[in-house]
Order: structure tokens, then C-alpha cells, then sequence
């Protein structure tokens, strides 16, 4: 088996704006499907990793594109490990169209926990170091690595909303794919017309349950980049917690 | 080609709820795929319609399920037309598990419009009534099929949303899959803890824009049945108009 898994997927017309193009949200859920199909076909997949009491958790992802599939085009999602280290691994994607033409890349960073006790598990201990054997190092991802999404205490709370029953996934949490389509609508349809998503780079914090409400906090950090710092509010606790933080560099 | 069309989907991580079965909404998403691959694959698909100035318009859709797939579960679709009139036709669904078992059943009502004057348009004129060729009108689909939704006056406005960038459609409109995803949000997981949707009934009446706001107005009919009336406040003229209606049956 290749080290480098290469998936199909169309882009649904109701998985694409109103410009005919795939939303990002989507395009991100794409990727951590092939991230999925990839590592369970090679032995260190979510369902392997049940059965152990480990996961996933995915803890950065960055998606920078030049050009979104459109609706009907059929593309493709190549991903592989770049490197793996004890806490850490980074996965990297690269989007293509049908025609073969790169549209984009993406990076991830990936953590292994133990879901008893929610505790960082050694990712190099499963299988004996099973994951080394599928590095690539080689093929090129080039996009930069994601860096710590810096804001200042001036940032503007734009928006609040209530977490619902389709905000949450199996594991009682608001789900990775969620955050994002959550920010990209903090936009509205008159600013996609006249700019697009360049870079997306979203760093996951804490978890979020349903009933949580999520305040976004936004900041403009040069002409064409926003920041945009997500706090929950425990509904039970009513403590304020940050969940995640993105950066969205438009064109 | 057979007049029964056949689509496996996978039911994604992030498509699946908190207790890990398929959300009702991806599943009318794949639904809606189906309807199109089979009708692409026929010389009547959206695309086709389209460099001829028309459009599918999803009037009705209803779902009737006794299991939902789960998370990573491989499952089918079967679809085809029932019948065919000037200005409606019915296509039903069949929804099986890897083992062959069935899990439910849909039925959905669609016109065809002129997408320059919005008015209706005369199915069987396109290429001379081809959709009759694949009427499969023996295959079984033993679900009732949707009746008008009833509503008193007395329903309760139980939430106010804003329509974002990710609710709408490369028509401008509010998708229709979204509306079921947001009326299905009507309930948290506390109820769904205890609750599971029998059959879901949505008719189309109107469209919404980015910006309308969306009242829901919910009436409990029986013991065991909702009906949800999706009113907009049209952002321009502050005119308020029925977009669809819903009905919804849990065990």
C-alpha cells in the first residue's frame, strides 16, 4: 500500500454557496474523511483506535487554496504523514481537480488521547511504532505551518450563538467541521462576493457541549486578515473558556 | 440502464449525531444526490436542465425511517421515478444497510420551473415526455404518502435565526436541506436521548434570503407528532411569508 492515500469526492450541490463553489467547512470535512479513510486502511484508524480506548484528536488544521472545486466537479484529496512524534503527528493534504490541476493544501496536527482518562497518549506506543512506516517526507506540502494565532484584548465580540443538537458528534462535543462554518458565516454574502477565502488556519483549545453558547470575538489584524477567538460559556458552570482561535486570510 | 437507480454513501463522522447514527439532514442530503445521479445518469439531471432554462423545484419530501445508519456504516439508496404529470412527478427512495436490510423509505414530490420567469414548466415537454421511459411504478415504497400539514393558529414562535452564507444555495435561497437541519434543531439532545424521528414531512412554499430572518412557529398535534411552520421576515420589506412546513412523528 502506498504511503500516500489518494480519495475521490464530488462537490454535492448542497455542500456549495451561493457562488456554485464548495464551502470550506465542506472541503475541511473532506479532508478529515480521507485523513480517516487513510489511517484505517493502514492499521491507526478512529475505529482501531476504539477498540483501545485511544483517539484522534485533531488539534490544528490550516487549508489554503487557490481555487475551490465547483459544484459537480468531481476532485481528489491526497493525504499523508509527515512526520510523527510522540505527542504529535502532522498530516498534510493537497486538492486537486478532476484535470489534475492542484487547487490547495492543507496541514493538520493531530494529538493521541486516551479516552478514559482524556490524557495524551503516546502515539509512537500503538503497534510498536506502526505509524513510522507510513511517513512521507518527501512529497511537498507548500503552505506554511500553522503559527499561534496571535490577537490582542481589543478584539470585538461579533456574534453569540447557542449550541444545538447538530453542532454535537458522538463524543458530546460541538464537532471540528462545525467551528469553521460557524466563523466563515460570521461573513456575509455581499463580503463573499468581493473576497474569498485565501488561507483558513483554526487551532482547537477546549471542547464545547450542547447547550454551551460560543461568543466570537473578531479582530482585523492586517488589511486582509482576520482573527477570530471563540469562548464558550459552560452553561452549567457559566465559567468563560476559550475554545478555539482562527485566523482568515481573504483575497 | 435499470429505471431503479443505486447509490452507496458512507455515513461520515461528522455527519452522525451524539449518539452516532446518521443526522436525519445528511441523510435527505444524500437522498437529494441520489435523485440527481439518477436523473443525470438519465438525460434529465439539474445540469442537463440547466442550459435550457430549467430547474428541478423540491416540493415535498418525506422520510420514514426505522434505523439509521451509523457512524462509518456503508449504506444504499435506491431511487426512481414513480410517476410523472405536466407538472409533478414522484420519486421515491429505498434506504438499505450493507446487509441488505431496509432501513426506511422516502417519497418526494418535484415541478420543474423556467429559471428566467420562475413559473412552472411543462415536465413531459422535455424531450417528449422522456421521463415516461422510466416510470417504475411496481417497486414498492410502503410509506404513506405526505399529506398537507395541518396547523392551528396556536402554534407557539418558539425560535428566531438569521439565515448566514452557509444556508444558501447557488440560487440565492436558503438550501433545502438546511431547513430541515435547522427544524431538527428545534429539540435538544436531552430529548433525543429519549426520542428518535419516526418520519419527517417538509413541504416547500417559499424561498428565503441571505439576511430574511426565519420564525419558528411549533404546535404539538398528538401525543407523538410536531408540526413546525418556518415563517420569513423578508430583510427588505419586513413582510413576513410562510416558507415551508414540517411535520415530524418521533417514537
Amino acid at each position: 500500500m502506498d504511503k500516500i492515500g489518494k480519495y475521490e469526492f464530488i462537490a454535492e450541490p448542497f455542500h456549495c454557496d451561493f457562488s456554485g463553489h464548495l464551502c470550506l467547512g465542506n472541503l475541511g470535512n473532506q479532508m478529515l474523511n480521507a485523513a480517516d479513510f487513510h489511517s484505517t486502511d493502514r492499521g491507526f484508524g478512529m475505529k482501531y483506535l476504539m477498540t483501545i480506548q485511544r483517539s484522534w484528536v485533531l488539534s490544528r488544521l490550516a487549508i489554503e487554496m487557490t481555487e475551490m472545486p465547483q459544484q459537480y466537479e468531481r476532485f481528489t484529496i491526497e493525504t499523508w504523514v509527515e512526520n510523527a512524534l510522540r505527542f504529535f503527528t502532522q498530516r498534510n493534504f493537497q486538492v486537486s481537480g478532476a484535470n489534475g490541476k492542484i487547487y490547495g493544501f492543507g496541514r493538520s496536527v493531530w494529538a493521541m488521547i486516551d479516552t478514559e482518562t482524556r490524557q495524551p497518549s503516546d502515539i509512537l506506543a500503538i503497534d510498536n511504532g506502526a505509524i513510522n512506516q507510513w511517513i512521507e517526507a518527501e512529497k511537498p506540502c507548500p503552505i506554511e505551518k500553522g503559527d499561534r494565532v496571535k490577537m490582542s484584548n481589543e478584539a470585538e465580540l461579533v456574534r453569540t450563538i447557542n449550541t444545538h443538537y447538530s453542532d454535537i458528534d458522538i463524543n458530546g462535543h460541538v464537532n471540528s467541521v462545525k467551528y469553521i462554518e460557524h466563523v466563515i458565516d460570521l461573513w456575509d454574502i455581499a463580503w463573499y462576493r468581493e473576497h474569498q477565502i485565501k488561507r483558513f488556519d483554526i487551532a482547537y483549545v477546549a471542547e464545547t457541549h450542547q447547550g454551551d453558547k460560543i461568543h466570537f470575538f473578531r479582530e482585523q489584524t492586517d488589511e486582509k486578515t482576520y482573527c477570530v477567538r471563540l469562548v464558550k460559556t459552560d452553561q452549567i458552570t457559566q465559567e468563560d473558556t476559550e475554545v478555539c482561535r482562527c485566523k482568515i486570510l481573504f483575497t
